[in-house]
């Protein structure tokens, strides 16, 4: 039987999550849920139908798994952990220092509605995640380098857009080469993440704008830009349309450490992604740890998880057998 | 209280896991159990006792996980089955198409003894598998491709040494760089891997030996050289080993995909290795599953187990709030 599945939360990633949807033979995507005006909202996916978030109790029968698609800031330490009292749900948490107190907040409401929550999926945290963890595990004296990009960080080109002056903006984080190439020589450089990238930004004045005030403003941005080797171009509306309205993004990890006798042999892990889409991705990462929540669920599991916790094959919807055969 | 481990069998991986334990707090290695004299063997670990495989029973109380390091062509099938009598056991088996045959053989014992058994622990089988898993489970119209090397293949060096005329030889087994290239551009090629690698051989004649009747028997040889672009080079015994006494390998996997209303998104994923010494890496990789293996079992679990059936935060010495804080 299908597993049913809601999204709750209709921007970039609940879109992503709809798409990754149509692509799975055993979901049914049963609703869409909003805050918005339900009738302002028209799904990519014929047929389904979009109700107030409001109305979501009234599907604790119908809906296995709720995948919350808001935003880390303001949306899911509110959405999750409501959505967990009648679904089994999972997010896409990534405020890496606020993890640990989200967690405890949807464990709270899992552990007592006896439901799955998986929280912190998508690529990182997430699939990045698991390679950290991986590679530490085979490797525990290895160092591992996590570089961001070539890719659009919405936060920054967000952080950008509140810069007096500025019209519209795009940041893209990218990593130092000198940096990647130390890594892969197995010089082990003790860097932080603002040694590790640059940030590139395309910002489109309003007219008659301070330019050189705007450049100081983003420059000198607390926890954004401050410390980080920046970079910035003023561009038209047009360029920006036209050269910088992607949503890629990427990385990668690399696990470096030593092994034999004396230290003798050099051992490297990557762990690589080109993402045209973003929200498309994280939201397909999000469908998979859906089918893992229906299926630990099944397996009579309940409480807060992380994908730490999520056995590999629960992930497919093909069985042990059939993974020994094909995958293995 | 640190897990005890044995080792079972002390060629080249033996070796490479008992390097791994010394690197690992929370492990004790109480023993290396052999088939050959105990008395002609020297562990690379002062103070370690060396058994005979027959005194393996005795250690039922002592030892916590057996780690199998026999070959999987005639030691595995055996050694697997027998030491999950009395232990939790992991081991390397790697021929894919008999996996399912010693998994079911190994499950019986296991099943029977309550004991954790996890086979084919390794990079492939193993961490590539998982690579396969994570990706088509998340992009499940996606298409992967495995590639090996470049790399010492030890199975192909010793098919050549059974050539007659043959003194000694290595080979390397190396990616097609066309075909790497096709899949990165997101061609999807539909290839075997017969058409993905090619071999390339140094082969040490025997003095007066017909060369030209060696190549010819390397080419024309079934399942390892037939259908493979092959190139042989003849060497001396010196040039072999300065030049190709080594036992690196590794490889990646790489995951392609599109996502996006009208498949618009390039999508890719990629897991590499590489590795300098192959047999300490699944050594580091088989100690990391013994890890498994060990909070498993005192997680109350019984049977065979294969890596997808593993909880990543099992490999690890770490508890879920420090793995949270640090890799998540």
């Amino acid at each position: 039987m299908a597993i049913k599945i809601g999204i709750l939360g209709y921007g970039n990633l609940g879109k992503g999550v709809e798409l990754a949807l149509q692509r799975c033979d055993d979901m049914d995507l049963v609703g869409i849920f909003t805050r918005r005006d339900p009738s302002s909202i028209t799904p990519l996916t014929e047929g389904v139908a979009v109700y107030s978030v409001d109305q979501m109790e009234e599907f604790e029968s119908e809906i296995d798994v709720m995948i919350c698609c808001g935003g880390s800031a303001k949306d899911l330490p509110e959405q999750t952990p409501l959505a967990a009292q009648w679904f089994n749900v999972v997010d896409s948490f990534d405020t890496h220092a606020k993890i640990e107190e989200h967690f405890q907040r949807v464990k709270e409401v899992a552990d007592k509605s006896k439901k799955v929550a998986i929280i912190s999926v998508g690529w990182d945290p997430g699939l990045f995640s698991l390679m950290r963890l991986y590679g530490t595990s085979i490797l525990p004296e290895s160092k591992y380098y996590t570089f961001w990009g070539k890719g659009v960080s919405q936060g920054h080109s967000d952080a950008i857009r509140r810069v007096p002056g500025v019209k519209n903006a795009k940041q893209y984080t990218i990593p130092q080469d000198a940096i990647i190439t130390a890594v892969r020589k197995h010089e082990y450089p003790n860097v932080s993440a603002r040694e590790m990238h640059l940030r590139e930004c395309y910002v489109v004045p309003e007219d008659g704008a301070d330019t050189q005030a705007i450049e100081q403003a983003i420059r000198t941005m607390p926890d954004y830009f401050e410390g980080y080797e920046t970079i910035v171009h003023f561009v038209t509306e047009e360029e920006l349309q036209q050269n910088h309205s992607g949503m890629e993004h990427g990385g990668f990890v690399l696990c470096a450490a030593t092994t034999g006798v004396n230290n003798e042999h050099n051992q490297m892990i990557e762990y690589k992604l080109e993402l045209e889409s973003n929200p498309e991705f994280t939201g397909a990462a999000l469908v998979a740890f859906a089918r893992a929540a229906s299926n630990m669920y099944e397996n009579y599991e309940d409480g807060c998880f992380t994908p730490f916790d999520v056995r590999p094959r629960d992930l497919s919807p093909h069985d042990g057998e059939e993974l020994r055969a094909h995958l293995l």
